[in-house]
């Protein structure tokens, strides 16, 4: 399965030759031969594993591909971008950066970088996009990892049902994926950008990664439509999937009834007019232009995408404060963005709810709903140990950052906005108009990590760290 | 019986007049009147109660007792304070800060103080000291608030015996804490402190409260010796009384073997060790003088004391990053100190780690054990439940901070510290060297809150906002 990803991802890598001057030139060369050890790795895996008949995974084959695949792929990705005379740190940070759709970025120069370079880079982001609806929808109740069984709607495993019910889906997913990013990318063109800008923007709005080919990031643009356009569409991959495949088939009533999307939408609008409100009062910024920008960087920060097209911690040490705590939030459950997610959020509101009414008349029963149904315990449990995950890692990483001799403010954001895979953090120098070069490569590395770890939810990950799983 | 609390209160308001020159001028005089107001307050409290025979108390009078305890002590503890002209926000801050045994400080010029507000100050601290030891053994369990249900031997309510042995324990309590105040005292005067320094800082030490009686706090001394007395007496009032009345019974084999006192021991020795030697690596800090003012201000901030000696944050960026993670990390339960507290992280980490172990294998049972007892699942709710409203309290009092004009390190630090009753944050201003007395009157009403909710491990403050607690 892996070998097939890669031999898929190798088949990708040739796309930006479309606009490489030449494959026989660096960065082209760079391309071709990235391709090549992607195909090859790929057929050899292939090869070296047992035929199988029927197409069948049990749950271990299923974390461990899902944990090679946000490890490896990225390896394999950041091949061609050694061709632009990056580290080995740099390019894998950019390449993991890239696939779990994060948005964080060690090059600088973007402006004057090769065409096919920069078009890889957006081409990776949806590609991880992608990958991680898949994962959010598929693998990750299938898995029971972080309260997603709660979305699970089989309970057997292995049947040939569900792999067949699988590859539905996942072309479901990829279809409507290619729809939006094909809508956002005209719309872009429509209101001004270039096409091979408006291509670019639109993988990276779709995915919620948030690369851009200018390094001023969408304060390129400076055009309040084209900064609405990105808004609506940051907020399209943040919105759950599987509410899009229920509307296409016909289930408008369940589509709008969502209460994850509802949620999200609401606090939203509820946080971008008291910005705006803020904004006007305390500044003279006109009221347009505040609102435009409020909404389009809490999209961008809450979406997980992380563009940016000002430095929003000059509206004022409460925009620094709110930032920081809109770096947690995430989207929707099974769709292309981060963070701890608004169903979590539900959920854990919901359970420290029912522990104060249990509290105060201890003998009635208090089940806790989520969607009308039952939240069961393991569910709870499973988002009880994403937090507890999410806690260590930020505090384990935070603290090495710190002792590599990195400052509190860039350990605790950088950290944070790569466990969230949001993008950029605060402070100058990771900040959303700062750059994650200057870190120690250590940094890089720990960062990396992190980024996958959040992206993968923590435990599709540590499980691979328990004897117990080797031994089973 | 919060008659009772209050005019016990106002006789403990009387003693700092020992040290005052005259009961009829400032501030001798503000204590005769602060004194006058509890004991009318307590008197008419007891006079408009219902009289009633036996002592018998429901849950909801627990409560609502506690809440009341927390809140309006205080305001009462405040009144002699403005006799120094402090505002009333200064004054209220300081008075939670001392009764939640958090010790920031809001005042300046404490060299100078008239001492009879020193030793009420430090008083304070050891009232909320002692405060804090029942609530955690006798009134949480019995609450059933924050998991320390955990800890709770018996199942019935509101029978004769338990109000027995409670008034039992408390007896055990307030002797143990006057014993170690006194064993405190008595070695910092062996070491050179005189009288009255010796006794308000014993005073702050063995109720992990931190107020000095001068600005620089321990840094005053600059002895060594006065330091390790500090260490080891600070460990004490952060350790489980509850383990101490069982030594005190000769039941030596359950002390030593309590997991929740060895885990806090090492993880203290290994910290420290780790911080002397790369101390001693990266600057030329003498090995004993490292040892000693690591261990002193980890401790420090580990049991929530919240004393310092120097500017932990020149130590370099690993320091300041270390000692914000140290904020949250607590003593023990049934002790003095505040913060998460160690048998949570304990318990956290055994559910994290089944939760783990479940993924690898579904089928197989994990019941998950602490201290031999098993874990029930409303314990692991209410320890849930804590790690939500902590993280929400967090987020919006560091929101709130931030929406006031204070920078992100202070707003996030001085939460984090109020919440975890610590003492100093990080940053110029709220720091180890720094003083609250800059932050907005609003900030100070809000942090105030935070000390309050923290102590009291939120619940039993949420508790009564709800509407079912009242219909009941």
């Amino acid at each position: 399965m892996l070998g097939g990803l890669l031999i898929a991802f190798s088949a990708f890598m040739l796309v930006p030759l479309l606009v490489a001057p030449s494959p026989f030139h660096q960065p082209g060369g760079a391309f071709v031969l990235g391709a090549l050890a992607s195909a090859f790795a790929g057929l050899a895996l292939i090869a070296l594993s047992p035929a199988s008949g029927a197409f069948e995974m049990t749950r271990r084959q299923g974390f461990l591909v899902t944990a090679l695949a946000w490890t490896i792929l990225p390896a394999f990705g950041a091949l061609p971008l050694l061709g632009v005379e990056l580290s080995a740190a740099d390019a894998y940070f950019e390449a993991v950066s890239a696939m779990t759709t994060t948005g964080s970025t060690v090059m600088t120069g973007l402006d004057f970088a090769p065409p096919s370079i920069l078009l890889w880079r957006s081409l990776m982001q949806a590609i991880g996009g992608v990958g991680v609806i898949v994962l959010g929808i598929i693998m990750m109740p299938f898995l029971r990892v972080g309260g997603m069984q709660l979305f699970h709607t089989e309970s057997s495993d292995t049947s040939e049902k569900i792999v067949a019910k699988a590859f539905d889906l996942a072309a479901w997913i990829f279809g409507l994926f290619v729809l939006l990013t094909l809508a956002c990318a005209g719309a872009y063109h429509v209101f001004g950008m270039h096409w091979f800008d408006a291509v670019n923007h639109a993988l990276t709005t779709v995915s919620t990664g948030g690369f851009s080919t200018h390094d001023s990031s969408f304060g390129y643009f400076e055009d309040a439509r084209l900064t609405w356009v990105a808004t609506v569409f940051m907020l399209a991959g943040a919105l759950p999937f599987v509410a899009y495949i229920r509307l296409a088939r016909g289930r408008t009533f369940e589509f709008v009834g969502d209460i994850q999307m509802r949620a999200l939408l609401i606090f939203l609008v509820a946080i971008s007019l008291l910005v705006t409100v803020t904004r006007v009062i305390r500044s003279d910024t006109p009221v347009f232009e505040a609102l435009t920008t409020s909404a389009f960087h809490i999209v961008s920060v809450v979406t997980t995408t992380g563009y940016a097209s000002e430095d929003y911690q000059l509206w004022g040490p409460f925009a620094v404060g709110l930032f920081f705590i809109l770096t947690f939030v995430g989207g929707c459950s099974g769709s292309t963005a981060g963070g701890v997610k608004i169903y979590r959020f539900q959920i854990l509101g919901r359970l420290a709810a029912a522990h104060l009414t249990r509290i105060v008349s201890p003998s009635r029963i208090h089940p806790v709903l989520y969607h009308e149904r039952k939240v069961e315990d393991n569910v709870a449990y499973s988002i009880l140990s994403f937090l507890v995950a999410l806690l260590i890692s930020l505090l384990a990483s935070t603290f090495l950052l710190a002792w590599l001799g990195v400052d509190l403010i860039t350990a605790l954001t950088a950290t944070s906005t790569a466990l969230a895979n949001v993008g950029p953090g605060l402070g100058a120098t990771v900040g959303p108009v700062g750059n994650f070069a200057s870190l120690p490569d250590a940094a890089k590395w720990i960062l990396s990590f992190m980024m996958i770890l959040g992206r993968l939810e923590f435990f599709t990950i540590l499980v691979l760290l328990t004897p117990a799983f080797w031994r089973a």
